[in-house]
Formats: C-alpha cells, sequence, structure tokens
C-alpha cells in the first residue's frame, strides 16, 4: 500500500528527469467561474502527460537484471508513453497492449519511443488479460496503470508540487479537482495532500455515462459503469475505480463531480484561449468542472489538474469551433 | 541605459507577480534537428507572453502619484497586453495605441484587462506620433516598448530564468535564440547571460524581409526594412532596431537567423503537438529556427525563447494542417 513516505521517495528517484509543472491562472477564466481557477499543467510533463511519473517511479525502482527482462503495460495511451519512454531512458526492453482506437498521437508516440505495441478490441477483449498473459510467457514486469502501489507513488510526487506552489501563492484553502479513471492520480495526490494540507481536499471528476467513482463515493462500495467506450475522454475510461486505488479514494476525498462531453471541449478552447496549454479531452474534465459547475464547488480557489495533452488535431479543431460562435 | 542591476532590481519587484516559465523539451523536436532544443515557454507568462515582465518593471517602479496619472504605450498587442494587465493591478488608467490589423484576440484581451484601445493605419500612420501626442495632451507616462530601460530590465529577467535552468540541466553550452522586433527582449535577455554565463549566446532570430536586426549586425549600423506589414509575425514587425537596443545587441549577439512564414507556421504546429503549448508567429520564429535551420548552429544545445501565444484561431487552424500531410 502506498503511503507518503513511498511518494517522497519515487520524489527523490524523479527529480532531475520529471518536469516541475506551472500552476498558470487567467482572470477570464476567474470570471467565467466567478471562483479563482489555477490550473497545475500536467499537459507540459513528458510525454505529454502526468503518467510518465508513475511509469519512472516504478521502472527506477526495478534492479539491473529486473530492467534488462523488460516490462509490459497496458494503456490506452497516456501510461503507454509515459512506460515507454522511461524504459528507453533505462534500456529497459518494452510491450505496451493498446485499444486499436486510441488516439493515433499516442499509438504514434508510444512506438516512437522505442515500445513495441500490441493492438485489442476495446469491446471484444479484456487488456489485463492480454498483459497479464504476454508478461508471463516472456516474463516482463507489468507495471498496473493504477493498482501499482510504487505508479501511485509517483503520481502523487504531483501533489507535493500542488501543496508547494498553493503555499507559495498564499493559498489557503482550496478544492483539488483530478480527473479520475481507474484512480491512480487522485489516490496518490490525495495521499500528499492529507500529509501536507488538510485544508486542500481532492475530488474526483469524470465524464458522462463514466462517472463510476462518482457513484462508488456515493454507494461506499465500488460501482461499475455500463459502457466501457463511446466517450471522448479516452484517457479516463476504466469500468471501474481499483480496490487499492478505492480503498484511498473512499477515506480521504470528497464528492464526484460530471461534465458533459460539451463542457469537455469548451474547457480545451478555453485553455487554448487563456493558458497557451494544449488538454485532451481526458485531461480538460478538471477545468470543465471549475468552469462550469461553481455552484457545486464551495471555496473560493480551485486547484485544476491539466493531466494529459495528447489530443488528436480532429478533435482539437473541434474544440476551436466552440470559440467561432 | 540598463545594466544588470536593473535586471536584479527588476526581478525582485517582479517575483510573486510573473510566472516561472518552464524550459520544456521533446525527444521527436531533437529528432528533427538533430540537437537539443529547450523552449523557454514565455507563452505561459500572464497575458501569454513575455512583455508582463517589462509592463510590471515600468509601473512598479513609478511613484504613487505618478501611479494615479496613468499610463499609454503603443503595440501591436502582446506589449498592450502586458501593461494594461499591469497597469490594472495597480489601479492606473491606461491607454493603449493599436493597429486597426491587430490580431482580435489581442485587441479583445488588451480591452478586458481594461485598457482604452486607440486603434491607427499600420500603413498611413506613426504610432509614436500618436502616442506622444496623447501622453502629452493627458499627462500620461509613455512605456516605450523597448527602448525604455526599465522595460528591457523587465524583459531581462527572463534570461536569469533561463541561466538558473541551464545550469540545473547541466548544459555547459548553448545559443540562445530570440526573436526579435524592436530589440527590448533580447538586449534584456544578452544582458543578463553576458554578466551569468559566458558560454550562453543569444542570437537575434527574424522572419523573412522583416531581417533588419540580422542586416544591422552585419553593417555594424541601424538597417531599416523596406516594408511595415505583411507577415503573419505580427509581435515583431518593427522597422528598425531601437537605438537603445541595438547598441547592446551589437556589443553582445552573434549573427542573427531568418524563417519562412511556411517553418514559423510548422513550428506552430509540432509544439502543438510535441510540447502542448500554443505559439503565436512571431513567438515561434526562434524554434523554427533551431528546427531548420542547424546547419547554421554551432552548438548541440539550444535554447529557443517562445515569447508569446495570442495567436488568432484562423492562423492556429492553417498551422495545423501542416500536420495533415
Amino acid at each position: 500500500m502506498t503511503d507518503f513516505a513511498m511518494i517522497k521517495e519515487a520524489q527523490r528517484r524523479l527529480e532531475k528527469h520529471s518536469n516541475y509543472t506551472p500552476l498558470l491562472n487567467s482572470p477570464f477564466l476567474d470570471k467565467i467561474a466567478g471562483k479563482r481557477i489555477h490550473l497545475k499543467a500536467e499537459c507540459l510533463q513528458k510525454t505529454g502527460s502526468f503518467k510518465f511519473r508513475g511509469a519512472w517511479s516504478f521502472i527506477s525502482n526495478l534492479t539491473e537484471e529486473e530492467r534488462k527482462g523488460g516490462v509490459i503495460a497496458f494503456s490506452s495511451g497516456n501510461h503507454a508513453q509515459g512506460v515507454s519512454a522511461a524504459a528507453k531512458a533505462f534500456g529497459s526492453p518494452c510491450i505496451i497492449v493498446m485499444p486499436k482506437d486510441a488516439p493515433e498521437v499516442k499509438i504514434n508516440n508510444t512506438r516512437n519511443y522505442g515500445a513495441e505495441v500490441v493492438l485489442y478490441d476495446r469491446n471484444k477483449e479484456v487488456r489485463e488479460d492480454i498483459g497479464l498473459d504476454i508478461a508471463k510467457k516472456k516474463n516482463l514486469k507489468l507495471i498496473h496503470p493504477y493498482e501499482e502501489s510504487l505508479v501511485i507513488a509517483g503520481q502523487g510526487t504531483t501533489g507535493l508540487e500542488i501543496a508547494q506552489q498553493v503555499q507559495y501563492k498564499g493559498i489557503t484553502n482550496a478544492d483539488v479537482l483530478v480527473c479520475c479513471g481507474g484512480g491512480g492520480l487522485i489516490s496518490g495526490i490525495a495521499l500528499a495532500l492529507s500529509e501536507l494540507n488538510q485544508n486542500l481536499k481532492t475530488r474526483p471528476v469524470e465524464p458522462e455515462n463514466f462517472d463510476d467513482t462518482k457513484k462508488s463515493l456515493e454507494q461506499g462500495k465500488i460501482v461499475t459503469n455500463k459502457n466501457v467506450s463511446g466517450s471522448i475522454c479516452d484517457a479516463i475510461l476504466t469500468p471501474q475505480p481499483g480496490e487499492n486505488t478505492f480503498k484511498i479514494i473512499k477515506k480521504l476525498c470528497k464528492a464526484g463531480l460530471v461534465v458533459s462531453e460539451e463542457q469537455v471541449l469548451k474547457a480545451i478552447a478555453l485553455a487554448f484561449l487563456h493558458l497557451k496549454v494544449i488538454l485532451e479531452p481526458g485531461g480538460a474534465v478538471a477545468l470543465a468542472a471549475a468552469l462550469f459547475l461553481p455552484q457545486l464547488i464551495e471555496t473560493e480557489q480551485v486547484i485544476v489538474v491539466g493531466t494529459g495533452g495528447n489530443i488528436d488535431r480532429e478533435i482539437f479543431r473541434k474544440a476551436l469551433t466552440f470559440l467561432d460562435v
């Protein structure tokens, strides 16, 4: 089980290798929300998403021999790129199992970082089974995208930075909105903040029809989504929260929020216009919640994590059309 | 005349008000250039460009009475936004003289930060005359976009950050490419780096047909462009280097580089794809030079300043089409 000490350890291994991402804001976004919004721009992290942190945390902790043996991961694309890039830096062979409908940019980049990509059908096959099968046959270390404690510790380093940045800016009290798929990032951040600053409360944000974490929090037990595909938020379409992550989320997180696809696209457009960063749909849900659901947020200051920027041009162009009206 | 002490003073006044912008890179960009490229992402600066630094440096140094009297500036749009936002923070009345063909986003934002905007025709009128005239009539402090020593000092704080970031990353020797209009930013950065790290040499980058600084450096005296409009790089279309800035540039900068409009648009597209930041045309010329003119750069490591991100959607969409081929 991940604890605060593991997050601090992960930070020591990550230092000098990950980007310390900025906390950005714009008076124009604040005006829309009627609150002060701070975007933690993890889209500027290496490989374009926070996932690099967890991947590096895991691989940097392997023995020399384990690294030589190689690693495997299943991922819709951001964990894929994070693992592929970290594996390359350590000289580890790497196989990534990805859904064949993953964004082109994510599949291409994963290959370009040096991994072998195995594609599967999201509606017919179970990625865990494929991953475990190959891992066993080839004796590879499987890096679970959110249930692995070292991965959660790596993602939690985002929380260490947030706590430091919030202190520097003199923010005393804020909700911290984090998009939620399997829950690796939010549980890592929640662990870090619960230790460092009790006035920063994490809340999961999910797209419509994929609000398994919100429902699980409400019912106090793990609830599963009906659908497994059919949202533009490809990065966070897990069927349910992880067993390990939900234990942490249940203990430390406040109520979840749900945003529509249109709200997500508008948030992407507004991040372009006012923050000058690229967010992908899954990475924009927290910003969308802060902008369009301020009535559901009690604090005056809101931290939102912009988790990734690996978006296909077609969807980005669609988002920009919301500025034309 | 600006000196290193003034830059350090400006940094003290700016601290806690400006963003310390990250130095970003991508192995995919490095592969294109055959060099290690580091982008200083000043597009993530407040108001979307480095100009906030110089504006804050100037207004924060005024007396209380002068601030109450108000300020005026002429600008194609980034200095406009920087001055407008800084003036608002200090409660100063503010008038901005802008060309009527400036990007819509820049005119709108300048107004939204609270300034009164006076539009003029770039081909028929001289902005300096309009600005000086209003300044005299209304007794406003004129903030020259690049000849004012406190503005140069403010822009120079970018150089202080670059020197610190370069040291942290263990870079020992690099060319520092900076786009160049009137030369306020490059002269500030050159002053800072000449004091802190002699192995970081600044070089101006300009768009085709607006290479007045490159030619001025070659001829050892100020040379003027034939055209005053007709480039997408609106932010850096000054007719010639400033008198004050050229003294610094002549003493401290290496040879200039020139990029085409197509190279600029491609650089904008590649920054979207691999760095997840928005660059405007004028802000992308240094990146374009590093990517497409590596044979003209001697160092293995290249710092490029991505100076601004205030781009109209139409041009951004045009840039994205370069990814479609």
